[in-house]
């Protein structure tokens, strides 16, 4: 039976627990949409996630591009599902009808991604890289700009890149390097190297555009003088499209999302590379932090659905494979049971499906929370959305990126001497998992994040919204009759509130080093509380639901 | 620089607080001894390891062994290092000199092994597998046995295996169906399959014994219907060996440890195959379990190594790469620092070293039970140690696997986007690694002997001597200052001994269910206060070695 990876049955819980349609509908900006239309989507989406996507999933692992005569060709698999990603959404699915999307929810479009990014997150990659990057046109760019690239990467006739990172500098884009020359007109003569780019070459697009962070000669050291460029590989000229001296220099060999390229592209070797300004000079980070809030909701929501994919591996197989006797029926003469019976192999699974949903819930919300953001008519409640997304942005990359490599690893432990083969999937599905602790921030890089700026953000109000919700929630739940829940989550998040406290206590005295040092256990301690209160709110919509 | 494993402090700090090699060479067995002979043996294995046996890792891990014509072709490699590691003891190290073996304590040898796992597991494996294998026939095999199988194979001159699992039946011995026909004298035809057997078949060595399980006919079903036997590859007649209808049917891709090649077996399908009863009919599988929690030691061992060099790489890595500045540095327009001076990085490997360090201790504590149990002059101490040893072997087995692979994950997450490729080898010990938790019995199956058997085994004496040490341990660290770390070692000894009773009366009380659904999380709270304990000991021993 092939991988559901997700049942239908979450999908449909998670769509009215956390995306809640009704109220959305109500807003102008979905006014055009209808539930059904909602949920046709999300069944066109899954159908094609479980049946054309998923079983590509081997084929790219196993079949890496290949890069010949300085270009990279990937697999033609890729060629295949492009096109449909595209109808599908993947790339401007979020996007106003204006610029060619189709307006949807962000929280419908996050839903929508979880079954493609489970079928295989090397081939969406491509799809939500450009997504993204067209994106920051859109954001920042000017009318001559989007009708030139954006347009043709939300079409999918471009695909996009991010290209921040250098070889020498790694997260520190204070050290970037890779220089602008102005040729007047926004256009700025590139030289540089960038690392690490995701998607950075192919052969099935007919160009591609890298969003390249650089230093305009004579900015300011720091990240005050870095600036955002769109550096096509072909740069239009006329009615042709000429080579725009963007070199593919190396393909790195990741040990997962085997089939989207990670490559080292050099820029202006011959001193004829063109980037084109987006936005204005010296605000290139800012623009780039814009879409890496959004960027790592995405990793968020990968984590979880690699995290769900090998979930279903090992639930199929605990329900398949027959081998030894519960406690008490070893003399009984019975025949060998299904190792779901073993109340260990259950705790493993539990384990697993407790990180999958939770997780899946808290990107769910931190997406609505997006949409709150964005979209309310009140300007209140967007304010208290965008700091409550601010705060959770930071938990909603490192929860599923850190516990579901945890919970990929136990589906290879369920499948015992087996898992450790690659004739299962679950060994791959660990593998790309390990990723998302890394790309987008590293989870170190995430817990200086949440307690050296967010918590600390506007007078620590985000935090106390947090502690709102979450007091809210424990009292649902109570109404509900689910005391022993309520009392849990309260207690955790007196000790949010406790450990807060304190360790603003110590940066308030200067004693910057002794907070910060412990970002990781805060990280942690957060994550943990967070997806207790998501427990808490799915339990008591359960309790309604029943009675 | 190359990878040192360990470095030569850390082994002297550990040969002196838990090998305790004066008091081992005062016993009669140890008197032909010295500490310098130790001392040497020590020196030469690790200049081995390092010089000779790690730079083949990345080789071993990169071109797998070839299956042609039915049979297995190792790496070049494995022929050139096989005959030093026998001589260098990694076979019959701790074996008596009256069968071959260099009669050392297994403290001395498991200290010696972990540079030698460290630097190539696969490798060594083939040298310890057959070891094992011999074992087996010198405990429990008839003279002509010994001098036939065992004698070539602690010379090096034939190798062995441990032939257990069954593709039906997993770690669910009692329904193995391999089958063994009397043919008199002691001789058997084998008929069966066996599957995951390491080391199953290479091509450099004369002949591969297989110590096999199986049943001989008409012998009662379940786990004393079980026998043991030696199965060579190659079978004796006269002057010669001919082929012994033993098949390599297939091999299994593993995803690490790939230079010492799991294969499936297929005994006797010309009804050609003979083995030979090793001790008496029906007690194979009480046989196996003495070796088995030698194996589980080492399985330790194993663990602690392959962490033990990831920590090596991602320290010297986060000495050389210059990356960010430190919070307050940053406006000060200063260089960027060695990601070591950030503080996310020094946890990350001070947890490693903390997991690394602490697993050894318990590693080589468990070998010098070993020792005490086996030859001290008092029959109550080596009681004492024989039971303490059973308890903690499950322990030993699972502190390294576990914590080890969370270590080696950080070795990746320090690397950053250069540990996700395979450009760096922390990705390889991070898949070596994941092994530890499956082989010779799962986490799980460690958890249900600890709970099920261990803790309650000889009226739960074990764990009473287990708080004495525990409760020693605390009081001495107090002799020595060290309050708090005496405190909270008491408290995690608290926390264990009121979870036991706690477990232990529901088992009473018949609710068996109720008992060992939390052997997981016992497993994990008795792993954590013994690792405390062990750190405990080794701090009051650094402050007796100051003062």
């Amino acid at each position: 039976m092939a991988n559901p990876l997700f049942t239908d049955e979450t999908l449909r819980f998670m769509f009215e627990t956390w995306v809640r349609p009704d109220e959305l509908l109500q807003w102008p900006v979905f006014g055009e949409h209808e539930r059904e239309g909602f949920e046709l989507h999300l069944q066109t989406v899954t159908r094609f996630a479980r049946e054309t996507l998923w079983p590509t999933f081997g084929e790219l692992d196993r079949e890496p591009p290949r890069f010949e005569g300085g270009r990279v060709f990937v697999h033609p698999r890729v060629h295949e599902v492009y096109p449909t990603m595209v109808e599908l959404g993947a790339v401007a699915g979020e996007r106003p009808f204006e610029v060619g999307g189709h307006q949807l929810p962000r929280a419908v479009a996050t839903l929508a991604s979880f079954p493609l990014m489970a079928a295989n997150s090397s081939a969406v990659g491509f799809a939500y890289l450009t997504g993204g990057a067209a994106h920051l046109i859109e954001s920042f760019g000017d009318e001559a700009l989007r009708e030139t690239f954006m347009r043709r990467m939300y079409e999918g006739q471009w695909t996009g890149t991010m290209a921040l990172t250098e070889p020498q500098a790694g997260s520190a884009l204070a050290d970037l390097t890779t220089s602008a020359r102005p040729l007047g007109e926004g256009r700025y003569a590139i030289r540089g190297s960038k690392i690490f780019i995701s998607g950075g070459d192919q052969d099935f697009s007919e160009n591609i555009v890298h969003l390249t962070l650089a230093r305009v000669e004579g900015a300011p050291a720091g990240l005050r003088g870095v600036s955002l460029f769109a550096v096509p590989r072909l740069r239009p000229e006329g009615e042709k499209l000429v080579f725009n001296d963007v070199h593919t220099s190396q393909v790195i060999h990741k040990i997962g999302w085997k089939g989207l390229p990670s490559v080292a592209l050099s820029y202006g070797e011959k001193d004829d590379c063109v980037g084109w300004l987006v936005g204005s000079e010296g605000r290139g980070l800012s623009y780039m932090f814009q879409m890496m809030n959004g960027a790592r909701i995405f990793v968020g929501a990968n984590g979880v659905a690699t995290a769900s994919a090998a979930y279903h591996e090992s639930l199929a197989y605990a329900r398949e494979r027959r081998q030894g006797r519960p406690l008490g029926r070893r003399e009984a003469g019975e025949g060998p049971v299904a190792i779901i019976e073993h109340p260990d192999v259950r705790r493993m699974l539990l384990r697993q499906k407790a990180i999958v949903e939770g997780g899946m819930a808290l990107v769910l919300h931190a997406a609505r929370l997006s949409d709150t953001a964005e979209h309310h008519a009140d300007e209140k409640q967007r304010e208290r959305a965008a700091g409550l997304l601010d705060l959770l942005t930071p938990v909603t990359k490192s929860f599923p990126a850190e516990w579901g490599f945890e919970s990929n690893a136990l589906a290879v432990q369920i499948h015992g001497g087996y898992g450790y083969t690659s004739e299962y999937p679950v060994e791959a599905y660990m593998r790309e998992q390990k990723l998302n602790s890394i790309h987008e921030g590293t989870t170190g890089i995430q817990g200086l994040d949440l307690l050296g700026r967010k918590m600390v953000a506007r007078g620590g109000a985000d935090l106390r919204t947090l502690v709102e919700e979450m007091t809210g929630a424990a009292s649902e739940a109570r109404g509900h009759g689910l005391e022993e829940i309520a009392a849990a989550l309260e207690s955790a998040r007196d000790q949010l509130v406790a450990t807060s406290t304190a360790l603003g206590a110590r940066g308030m005295a200067g004693e910057v080093d002794a907070m910060m040092r412990h970002s990781d256990d805060y990280l942690r301690l957060v994550c943990i509380a967070v997806v207790a209160w998501m427990w808490t709110v799915m339990a008591a919509h359960s309790q309604r639901a029943l009675a």
